[in-house]
């Protein structure tokens, strides 16, 4: 099965907004076994709407839109693509009772402009949207299957999932299946050398991508079955596991501060920060995690060097002999964090994150870093490349990993 | 002068990785006055490369592509470019000795994959690339101009800066401007009715761009010359922050935390921060910015009860009377973070940031956040929709604005 995506909007080709629509879509298609052959991308034009729609039927069997299916006066995917067939547009009366509930429901009138929202082209198939007002609808262009979808990413998605996938599941030909393994700790090219073979030996295509700082390795199989695709696509993950190591830590939608916390949950443990370079990020991320206060307690960020000595009592003798970014430093500042904050295991990280302040035994990009629990201190140092966001990015990650490797060492 | 962008790799198309190159093109040809017609995006195939090149300056005067130059052999846009147009691919000596001397400064040997990166179809203008291995080329196709840019964004831009734009510049017939200014505080929908009227009184166009929490209002201004559109675009931005008053909190690359740490600084202040359910964000956003060690002293993470009563003082008969999320709570937190941490100002913040523990009485989305001074303590409380991220980061925002109202108000 091969696939298109229409993406119209005059906010899209001003660059005003990210094209997010396009990227999931194409990950979801890929994922289903539908090779994409190309995404289009057209403002709010009568003529480049057809022209558009018309190009990726051609090109494509299944056609997925997204946008100009709202009230106003410059929404008109609708009325384009009912002029590209040569279709009437009639009003769909469920659909208007539909929108009339909706807005009845949120104390909105129901405005004329609204009305358009309930008319699709004769014949056309309606897709019911249960997150908005716009429905969508799905008709035949030259031979390929389009669907017009709503450009609210949280009215696409499920109108997606309940409409394309079923459609492109039922037309494929083989059974797929995949398994998303996310890793952190290697660059691409290495966990690329790594997995040298396996796609090969177990017939099964590895594909990457990048979240600085972490790799996600996919691995998609297509059986004869989706069973027997699922069963070939986790032989080859299991291979991809026994090549990688530690450096896998999760699956499907883990994140890195996911991981350590669901580490620190299973040994009942609890864990506090101390951060200067970072700033709170390492707490942002440990927290980005609903449930994180089974485990983590809180931090101190000691940005200012009187916060260092004052409140996480880091020896000001030792600052003033060895700098705040040093070993020492943020050893003592760990084992501050883990007195002061009363937590099992705590975490420090002091550094130049730049782009200003770096000097030649101290460059920007140097992190020192510790971890402080009942067994001892632990400290490591990254040199970490690019801009400060980088920076910043990859030390609160190896920090983290720092504490992963403590905890699966312990056992 | 009207514009298409093609983004060429296998990559986009199976959305492994986000097109922010799209994005960042549309949004500087816009603002360079072109119309963009179309964003074409194809996989690494010869015959879809050829054909979005030809629809693509069918379609516009300036066609701008990206990718598939690269020396793997998945990197074939130059090959396609030479064939649509019937040219031969002739090596390029001066390019061939910057690959090498490029390679030879990095320590790596020449391979012979990099010796296809030097050549370009006969006739085609050579974009230098000082950022990395992959020149560009620029040449004729149906009388449009087509500008082969390698995908590397940080190599990309500053080939576009050098010879996209002037070659835009030196085809438009008017002058042209831009003010970008940045919001923050009311929805779009409220920013776009009160800036009703100005694009017709002020000859400008009024763009938004949505930077959630943010909103980015773009003055455009079309003239004779360049001087005159700046003119006519300082007028409009006058009018802009008339009409929205402290709304506006800044212009071009400033943000939010930015703006709040510049009052700081201008009013040699220093700040520091108590976060409950923002885990760290707020002290990661003001650190963002290098230099922020000017006004940021340091913060404390109270995420669990004992930190706050421990740490920040907050006193255990109110946190058991009122709850963690509380005004009574937000004050003590924020005066404790005040003395403890030695600023003048700081913030405080506690609420429930979902999904789960939202009650009745406290619902997700609602936040108690206070700011200290030697003045006293104001208390504030939100409720955010949204996520559990977009709630933090509201909260977040909301916060720096308190901060930023205090200091206004105190002049």
């Amino acid at each position: 099965v091969n696939g298109a995506i229409l993406c119209i909007g005059t906010e899209l080709t001003r660059g005003e907004i990210e094209n997010t629509n396009a990227t999931w879509l194409a990950e979801q298609l890929t994922t289903l076994g539908v090779e994409v052959r190309v995404i289009l991308v057209v403002d709010d034009d009568d003529a480049r709407i057809r022209e558009a729609v018309a190009s990726a039927a051609r090109a494509a069997d299944v056609v997925v839109s997204t946008g100009g299916l709202g009230p106003t006066t410059d929404d008109i995917t609708t009325a384009a693509v009912g002029r590209l067939l040569g279709l009437a547009l009639k009003r769909h009366a469920p659909s208007l009772e539909a929108i009339r509930a909706r807005m009845a429901r949120y104390g909105r009138a129901m405005a004329p402009s609204n009305e358009k929202q309930a008319d699709f082209p004769e014949g056309a198939a309606v897709l019911p949207n249960p997150h908005g007002t716009a429905p969508g609808f799905s008709v035949d262009v030259e031979g390929a299957r389009l669907f017009v979808m709503p450009g609210v990413p949280g009215e696409m998605k499920p109108m997606f999932e309940t409409n394309v996938a079923p459609f492109v599941r039922a037309r494929r030909t083989a059974g797929m299946a995949q398994v998303r393994m996310k890793t952190f700790g290697l660059p691409e090219s290495t966990v690329n050398d790594r997995l040298a073979g396996i796609e090969e030996a177990l017939c099964v295509t590895i594909g990457y991508r990048a979240h600085f700082p972490e790799i996600e390795v996919k691995v998609r199989a297509r059986a004869a079955s989706d069973a027997e695709a699922a069963e070939q696509a986790r032989t080859a993950a299991a291979a991809v596991r026994e090549r990688l190591g530690r450096v896998v830590y999760g699956e499907g939608e883990t994140t890195f501060p996911m991981a350590v916390g669901a580490l620190l949950r299973e040994r009942s443990l609890t864990m506090a920060t101390a951060e200067s370079c970072t700033g709170g990020l390492v707490g942002k991320l440990l927290t980005d995690a609903s449930g994180s206060s089974d485990y983590f307690v809180g931090g101190v960020v000691s940005y200012a060097n009187a916060v260092k000595t004052g409140v996480l009592g880091v020896d000001p003798a030792t600052l003033e002999r060895e700098g705040a970014v040093s070993e020492a430093v943020a050893r003592q500042m760990a084992e501050g964090a883990r007195r002061v904050l009363g937590a099992d295991v705590a975490l420090s990280l002091t550094g130049v994150a730049g782009p200003t302040g770096g000097t030649a035994d101290k460059p920007v990009g140097l992190v020192h870093y510790a971890v402080a629990t009942r067994d001892g201190t632990v400290a490591r140092k990254i040199l970490a490349g690019g801009h400060r966001g980088m920076v910043r990015h990859r030390a609160a990650f190896a920090g983290l990993a720092l504490v992963r490797e403590i905890l699966l060492d312990a056992d």
